[in-house]
């Protein structure tokens, strides 16, 4: 049922937002900011003393909305979220996103008291409630910001879904992948959870949201982790899982349980759990933002033999190193492979790997060209290629961008490092990414750890149950 | 004697280009172009086809200069370069940067020969030689961009000198430094070490450029290991060193040995080594590029007693596991600090440590009391402070920014985290950072990273020799 109604608040066709303002200082302005910039989503905005808001016709209550209304977003105070959420079910509301806080999360009781009567309310109408205490959500593929923050749609569409249990951390996550250029589907913070949490999110964009291909959760406590477990491992092979579970020492743990009203758990028993249950455990921000970048767009590694195609000598020997560190190793070529490489680069360059590619950095095509021989050679299960910019290849990513266009996608993961000054190669760099199972990250070190986290992927999914 | 004439090299007052040209084709173009942005630099462009380079006079030989050339850059083929160091040597040239490659670092024997006879030649002169096989150097203090990358002009100015053994990874880090608004002291590749080796590089950037506060590393391998580690640890205490080694297992060992023509040697000594020697050892070039600054900007952390204060409670948990993940504590703030927070934020607020600054966002002299009353506290050894954007915090950063210019410089070590999409707080920021013993890093994970290692370095040059 909840399933269902999902759908309907994730690509609503109608919004209503219930404490809509004109008023910059208001959460009604900045939900009203992002809703106006979906233009497939029909408006309403409700306010008693208002006829227009951000210059659109508005209501003085849900009840005078004469046509269907899939999501309502209420920002009501605190006190007013019982009446008004009554007034959500009467009317048919499908769902509600309710970034009010006030509810569980503070020390005084009475908050916990008014989270269990939303909590019948929600029950009465089986009416999902993202939140309270929650931003809201993005979804980027069905061009709906039902947040209050209108940037989160300056992030390229694509196949993540965050469900992030904290505001602050989907934030955080979100601009670094707007940076990182990560293809994202939706993000979203749970808050309270009063009837949607990691179970209800997690079943609908694993089975429900077609554009999402990888979940990426970040998790402080839950009440029932059984129950997010066992679905995960219910879903296991259907789209990659990985988690960022805070909460592991134990004043972070202290914290959360403050936070979200819940106990965060013992975290050498959550590592154990989320591995039996088949979710990759990532252990920083940008761990998570690169690896749900990597599975988003690259094939998984079916071993760890990799190689490493480098510009310059040095940042090929961090790779090396960075990879070796991560359990992974640098892959043998066959003599097929070698010979196919001896071709195209002279004899003064290193040709084992890692490849020096130094004499093919000026033509395009042999850079493709070895790529793809090393990419064939069965006894590699990925590739690292790293590019710094330097006055004379200034040309490199333009060149390789265009090449790239005709050429087949990789069927192994092809991790790239693009390093220039601000505007070299960015127009190149965004047009490459992301396309033909290629993704590009900041760094050897980074790029090592997401390739382990490709490898990671495909054994968790592989492992018998 | 050499250390005296680097001191003309990092700072001429005049620059021969050997090879300068108008052809974009031809690396003599690149360092024209770098050098025409160097303002305080007379510089002689040496090409015997061209009347003007550059719209610079030119001239056919060394020997047609009449004035007195402190630096020359040499770029002409590596057959020409014994002759071209001779003409150097007898004008009286202080030092070289020999951009050529073609010596020891390629397989052929005769390159191995070539750097043997020029050797000799720098020998025979008492003349310091960058290179070969470098792209040159940039000293921001002096505004000297002696090198093919014009674009390391952009580095914002400070105190962190970077020596490198590779120039890839010098210009991986150099572009991390400019996106992270590192402030620099100079750049420099070392290439294939003919007289300017790690000692003498280390010892002008410690004991002759005032400019310089902090110095970074990174080592392939070197040839006498002991000369660079018995110096490091004569200057402890003067400057923090830090160091990224690689080659750190077989495979980048075996290519750093073909790289830069020396055995790297095994990592366990290294480390070992290292740490004798009062350097401080980092894993990965963000770390280095994140601790040079650091270092550059904060007080040292005299202990790992950590207060976290936050925006918002997601990521100051994320913030407390990280630093306990490092070896840090979360400090227990004394009654008489609980008391001064106590009187900010009001009890709906988590004011112990993690802090949930929610209450006091609002309020940039509320913010910098907190920060304050915590920085006084003598149970704490240092601050991570995290913002992260939402619409209703617009102007934090601004307002933070202006308040800050009056108040005093924090005595311990604040690492600030402000996260938003790209504009919003740019900045801001930028005007923040690095100042009043504060700098900005990017995530809490590696923010929590950098306060150990200012707490390391405190550490390593407190240790008994």
């Amino acid at each position: 049922m909840i399933a269902e109604k999902l759908k309907h608040l994730f690509y609503p066709a109608s919004v209503a937002v219930i404490g809509a303002s004109d008023n910059f200082d208001k959460l009604g302005y900045h939900v009203m900011k992002s809703l106006v910039g979906s233009p497939s989503v029909r408006i309403y905005p409700v306010n008693p003393k208002a006829a227009k808001i951000w210059d659109i016709e508005a209501y003085p209550s849900l009840d005078d909305i004469s046509g269907e209304v899939d999501l309502a977003v209420v920002v009501v105070p605190a006190a007013q979220v019982p009446e008004t959420l009554h007034r959500c079910g009467r009317k048919g509301v499908k769902g509600v996103v309710l970034i009010t806080a006030g509810f569980k999360e503070i020390e005084d009781a009475s908050g916990e008291d008014l989270q269990n009567e939303i909590a019948g309310i929600a029950s009465l109408y089986e009416m999902p409630i993202i939140g309270p205490n929650t931003f809201g959500f993005v979804n980027r593929t069905g061009g709906v910001n039902a947040s209050f923050t209108s940037e989160f749609s300056l992030l390229e569409k694509g196949g993540v879904a965050l469900i992030s249990q904290s505001g602050g951390v989907c934030h955080l996550c979100g601009f670094l992948a707007i940076e990182q250029r990560v293809g994202v589907s939706a993000l979203m913070s749970l808050g309270n959870r009063v009837n949607v949490d990691f179970p209800e999110a997690l079943r609908f964009f694993a089975e429900e949201d077609g554009a999402t291909r990888v979940i990426a959760l970040y998790i402080e406590g839950v009440a029932e982790p059984r129950r997010l477990l066992d679905l995960a491992r219910s879903l296991s092979g259907k789209k990659p899982i990985i988690a960022y579970k805070a909460g592991r020492n134990e004043k972070g743990d202290s914290a959360s349980r403050f936070h979200t009203g819940s106990l965060a758990g013992s975290h050498p028993v959550w590592r154990g759990a989320l591995r039996q249950s088949r979710i990759l455990e990532v252990t920083s921000v940008e761990e998570m933002i690169d690896t749900a970048k990597v599975l988003d767009s690259c094939a998984l590694a079916e071993g760890g033999r990799i190689a490493v195609l480098s510009g310059q000598a040095g940042p090929g020997i961090i790779a090396a190193d960075a990879l070796e560190a991560e359990g992974l190793s640098l892959a043998r070529f066959s003599p097929a492979t070698q010979e196919r490489i001896n071709a195209i680069l002279p004899p003064v360059a290193i040709r084992t790997n890692p490849v020096d590619m130094g004499p093919a950095w000026y033509n395009p095509k042999n850079i493709i060209e070895i790529l793809n021989a090393v990419v064939d050679d069965e006894a590699t299960d990925g590739v690292l290629f790293l590019a710094i910019y330097a006055s004379a290849n200034l040309g490199l990513a333009a060149a390789m961008e265009e090449y790239m266009r005709k050429s087949k996608p990789f069927t192994k993961p092809v991790v790239v490092i693009f390093s220039a000054p601000p505007g070299i190669w960015d127009e190149a760099v965004r047009k490459l990414d992301r396309k033909k199972g290629l993704a590009v990250l900041p760094t050897p070190e980074r790029a090592a750890r997401a390739v382990r986290n490709l490898w990671g992927a495909h054994v968790l999914s592989l492992q018998p149950r």
